[in-house]
């Protein structure tokens, strides 16, 4: 069993575009990040984003619009990034207070500025696989670490637990598309499914998307199988001083030894979602300059 | 084994569509059909398309640009009925000529009156399970023959053969969203998965769209499986006078009788993508009024 290393893999992708950046005449790629509010999370979220722009070159412009912003008064906000022509990708942070429409507010972002890849046509585009559009992070780092570690998924079976419109469908769309790469067979399972562990048991690739803390257990998994897991789950434990541990979607100690490779938690896909945030900010400068 | 009978489904949509339209207040739904060059095949179907929206009380608009049409003239010609408030609907007849941009002139049709559902912003809307959109019309008549021969998907296996973008994909995305009748387990096959018998075989549903003549045989098929063929194939028959005989993706002769229910190739999903297009026309009608 060999483990992917997601935080040596991110700081790869990082130094290549940190080389790219510094090679760019003239204004250097820049990213708004959006945060309402003071969600203890949402601060540390983006202060990472807000460094490894810095470490890249990308210059990082920080809105903080109060917990008490309207719905209209966020509508303006993201109207006045998309129009600015100094800023080349607008993030949004997740989540938003519960008065505000977040769908809404994502399909607000310019499609050409949407470097979270949420937009109902960056979506469309990569059903129709389309380059020219934006891949949400988390997938697009799942493909970048198998990519990264030599898993070719042509013709190899690829099982995706969750449907979830940010993971398991773009997911899978990316890995049923025909470039290099991906053409893997696809199935898609999630809470209705029955009989889940014959079909888990199928996957030369497993995909664990489902946010339930070791939901994925030894008997699920195929000996020789690559499990990639999504899972970011904190489960309480008195041994530690925050009062809990991380945990992902897979019961790591039991499935690892069955595996040919296996991403951690944390240090899996978890780096890898500013890295690729990174580099769509960086691919939205260089489109909008043509 | 019981077939299900598109003719009879088709009919019952379209009758229902004619008393809806008939309760409709002032202007009645319209869908312009542009058609360019005279292709036999197209000249058939937009004829089949315009008859049938007659039938409905659907106004159809009929436009006929000549082969030597250039991509700015399509795409003015659309940009035209885009901005008609008295065009509902536009549906504009592939294939196209060689010389013409085929995806650039189906994104150029305002999502709004696109009712092929062929445009990035719909085939987004359907994976992100948005109402609000076009389904495109071969994969909504295939969930409407399903759910009107009391298939529910949930918790079974649906497999479909074929990722197109007009079908496979689409078909895919619907079932396996959260609403009710859908909610299935999805694999996807396609030309670069290998062992798809042992595949095939898990399904419980199985949707055949690859346009390959009576490639499903009978060790494809789990005994008890529902049937989906989406081809139609034209194989070429001495004993017709054409010359040939349409053929779906499925051997029917020895599929068949393993099924509990099949379609057959002609008269099954063939007939419900006209009904779907004109249900998609009403939609777009009473969207537009809202």
């Amino acid at each position: 069993m060999d483990l992917i290393n997601g935080n040596d893999i991110a700081a790869a992708i990082i130094a290549e575009l940190k080389q790219e950046v510094a090679a760019l005449p003239g204004r250097k790629p820049c990213i708004a990040l959006v945060r309402v509010g003071e969600d203890p999370a949402s601060v540390s979220y983006v202060r990472k984003k807000e460094k490894t722009a810095a470490e890249i070159g990308v210059t990082s412009r920080i809105l903080l619009p109060p917990i008490s912003i309207t719905q209209d008064e966020l509508c303006q906000l993201i109207d006045e990034l998309n129009a600015d022509p100094t800023v080349d990708g607008i993030l949004v942070q997740s989540p938003l207070p519960k008065h505000i429409d977040d769908l809404a507010i994502f399909r607000r972002v310019a499609p050409e500025k949407d470097v979270d890849g949420f937009h109902t046509l960056n979506l469309g585009k990569v059903a129709q696989e389309d380059e020219t559009g934006f891949v949400s992070c988390t997938p697009a780092g799942i493909m970048e670490l198998l990519a990264r570690s030599q898993v070719d998924l042509k013709g190899r079976h690829v099982v995706v637990l969750g449907r979830s419109l940010i993971v398991g469908k773009p997911v899978a769309l990316l890995a049923l598309q025909k470039k290099a790469g991906a053409n893997g067979t696809v199935t898609i399972c999630h809470s209705a499914t029955t009989n889940l562990s014959a079909i888990t048991r199928l996957a030369d690739v497993l995909i664990a998307a489902i946010g339930r803390p070791e939901f994925v257990t030894a008997d699920m998994v195929k000996p020789g199988a690559v499990v990639i897991d999504v899972g970011i789950n904190r489960v309480p434990d008195a041994t530690k001083k925050t009062g809990y541990r991380l945990t992902g979607d897979v019961a790591f100690a039991s499935v690892a030894p069955l595996c040919s490779l296996i991403t951690p938690v944390p240090g899996g896909v978890g780096p890898m979602t500013v890295a690729m945030l990174m580099k769509n900010t960086v691919k939205a400068h260089r489109l909008s300059r043509r």
